[in-house]
């Protein structure tokens, strides 16, 4: 089979840069290749319930003593360029570590289960610079798909896409010139098997352009949402209160703003503006106040993840649940499709981009789903609790 | 629940009418009402083994002695109208019939199992002019999933759908005016339990509009196409027959016409050009030679659903299968949810127009369905024999 394109755009959903990109992003990337090996990357034989019950993490930046200890393949940039202290060296080592610790949090759970299944990781470079690293899990006990992809790309955009960015508002990129650009981003979907226990997604990535001058402008872009099955309050307020109080250290107004437009943005408008979720926080070219405040900012959100949400998994995994619970947990998960398929731009763009490695971008939909004609739940069933809060989203903290 | 616009472009899944309104239908259709009764209609109690194992259908356009045992619901349109012998009420009365027929051909198999599931019907109308029946059927032994739809609408097309008209190549088409149309068809999506049957798909429509000077254009459009998931020769070579001694019957051109122009449509481009299925026959923009001609090429069409497919119902949805086999039916209901959801232009506009009865446009997808990252078959599996197929579309006859 062969592959091309940059994971980046499978991986980041929610992008605007995507956006102005649409259309010429053939030409930016060009043809690539995947390394479609399977890493064998050693299996996680310890709980690492210290982490885990903690509810802490704390990814860093620097670069590891050991680095396939630390990562689940090779990095895609090569050591020497790594260990610089520049913030694309920064981001691509704390999205490695991040995949590492996510991959692992995850399977640890399958390992408590005494199931075999573990991620498959595909590492794939792309000719004109970059590469990906794809970690997919299927049919485990507790997640029955979880996807872990992180993408490392750099080019040169050509000029279509430079219009597009002049269009968007970006007044020092010039006309007819094609310029340097660099990406590094994380993307994750988790469906676990339990109707109990929610989806989680999130992407977050570091962007770098070069103008005709040589001067560099970058931006942040990201976000993180949950999409429940079932509503339970305590663990949305959980969720909830974990990403204001990572937001909240930075900026008073970040939780409110990325809060609203993430609920914009997973909207189901043809469904009577349905959410796909409970949302979460989202939000796109943050380069205020200054870089290492991003930075910071994007690190602490992406490390929010697990401890957002791996005590949700941790909570309800082992309930019990009926057949009518797992049926609504797949008409829901249609509902995920849909979105992912009709609504969701980083998709959209990723399948009209010739030779994109199709594979990475549509990890992220269900493994199983379904679609009735016409369901029907009672007004005051747990399923019509869901629909209200999807319908109206609610202010969780 | 509020229901509106028409369900013909629910129906109508590749209608080139469909692209020319994109953005104009809302202001076409306005806000609409179902009478969202489920109509009882009259169990079929026997089995129509004549009709069935000849193979052979004679739906005609002639209004009957006894309409509701034709029906599936009350027309559309009145009595007085539909008596008349205009092309407008002789298409109506057909796939009114049309619709009863191939519904009772289905239930008939669930009958045959003693299974209790029937289709249910919803018939709805609009404000603006016309309506149209739902008729879904689900969680049958046999068939998984059926929906049937017809829609019969008219109202005035705006300016905005005449430019479009016009930037297609409509002459007749003035600018600055709105114009009458009126628009019937049919359409269903059939998703069997067994693997070894295969999903069919098909919709016929006729078109009118009004030019400034009353003179009144029209053409027909439509087409059948069959998804397989595992490759019986013999029964492609039996629905390809049955389509091309259909098309020969009327010009001996339409037949490779019309079967490539559905190899085109069909199409996961993204996927690497896999079909979605073997194909069949689509076109569109049908007014030649006459009408009289071009309406009972479309009858025919249409009257060679039931004798194309029921017979490979009939012939293999007693097989045994395995759970491989039934896991593969699902990897491949998987790609024609993709199909319908990010490629398929009828449903594409359906869901972009407020208001549409999403219900009736997303019957067609699967009742369950399936992604697995980097799935494998060996290459001498019927599952590659199948892709073989579907990556580069054989002639059948």
């Amino acid at each position: 089979m062969s592959y091309g394109r940059t994971a980046i755009f499978a991986a980041v959903s929610c992008n605007r840069f995507i956006r102005q990109f649409k259309n010429a992003l053939p030409y930016v990337f060009g043809t690539a290749t995947t390394i479609a090996y399977c890493y064998t990357h050693k299996p996680f034989n310890k709980h690492h319930a210290t982490t885990l019950d903690s509810f802490k993490t704390d990814v860093s930046e620097t670069y590891p003593d050991k680095p396939l200890e630390s990562f689940m393949a090779e990095p895609i940039t090569n050591k020497d360029l790594l260990q610089k202290n520049s913030y694309q060296a920064r981001m691509e080592v704390f999205i490695l570590k991040l995949q590492k610790q996510l991959c692992q949090s995850l399977e640890d759970y399958e390992i408590k289960q005494n199931n075999q299944v573990r991620f498959k990781v595909d590492r794939w470079t792309r000719e004109e610079g970059g590469g990906g690293i794809t970690c997919v899990m299927q049919d485990g006990d507790v997640f029955e798909k979880a996807g872990v992809n992180i993408s490392v790309v750099h080019g040169k955009l050509p000029v279509q896409a430079i219009e597009q960015m002049r269009a968007r508002g970006h007044q020092f990129v010039a006309r007819n010139t094609s310029l340097d650009f660099f990406a590094a981003g994380i993307s994750s979907v988790v469906h676990p098997r339990n109707p109990h226990v929610p989806t989680i997604h999130f992407n977050y990535r570091y962007f770098e352009l070069v103008d005709v001058d040589g001067k560099i402008h970058w931006w942040y872009g990201g976000g993180t949402d949950m999409t429940p099955y079932y509503l339970n309050e305590t663990d949305c307020k959980h969720f909830h209160l974990s990403l204001k109080e990572t937001c909240d250290k930075y900026d008073n107004s970040y939780y409110s703003k990325f809060k609203k437009w993430c609920d914009d943005y997973f909207n189901i408008n043809y469904r009577s503006n349905e959410r796909r979720g409970i949302g979460g926080i989202f939000f796109d070219d943050l380069n205020q106040p200054d870089q290492e405040s991003c930075f910071s900012f994007v690190k602490a959100c992406a490390n929010t993840v697990i401890p957002s949400y791996i005590p949700i998994v941790k909570k309800n995994y082992q309930q019990t649940y009926t057949t009518q619970e797992r049926e609504w947990q797949l008409l829901r998960r249609g509902r995920y499709a849909e979105f992912n398929l009709v609504l969701d731009r980083g998709t959209k763009f990723g399948l009209q981009t010739p030779g994109a490695r199709i594979e990475s971008i549509l990890m992220s939909l269900p493994p199983v789903a379904k679609w009735k004609y016409g369901w029907e739940f009672k007004d005051d069933s747990p399923e019509m609790k869901l629909m209200k809060v999807l319908k109206e989203p609610k202010e969780w903290v």
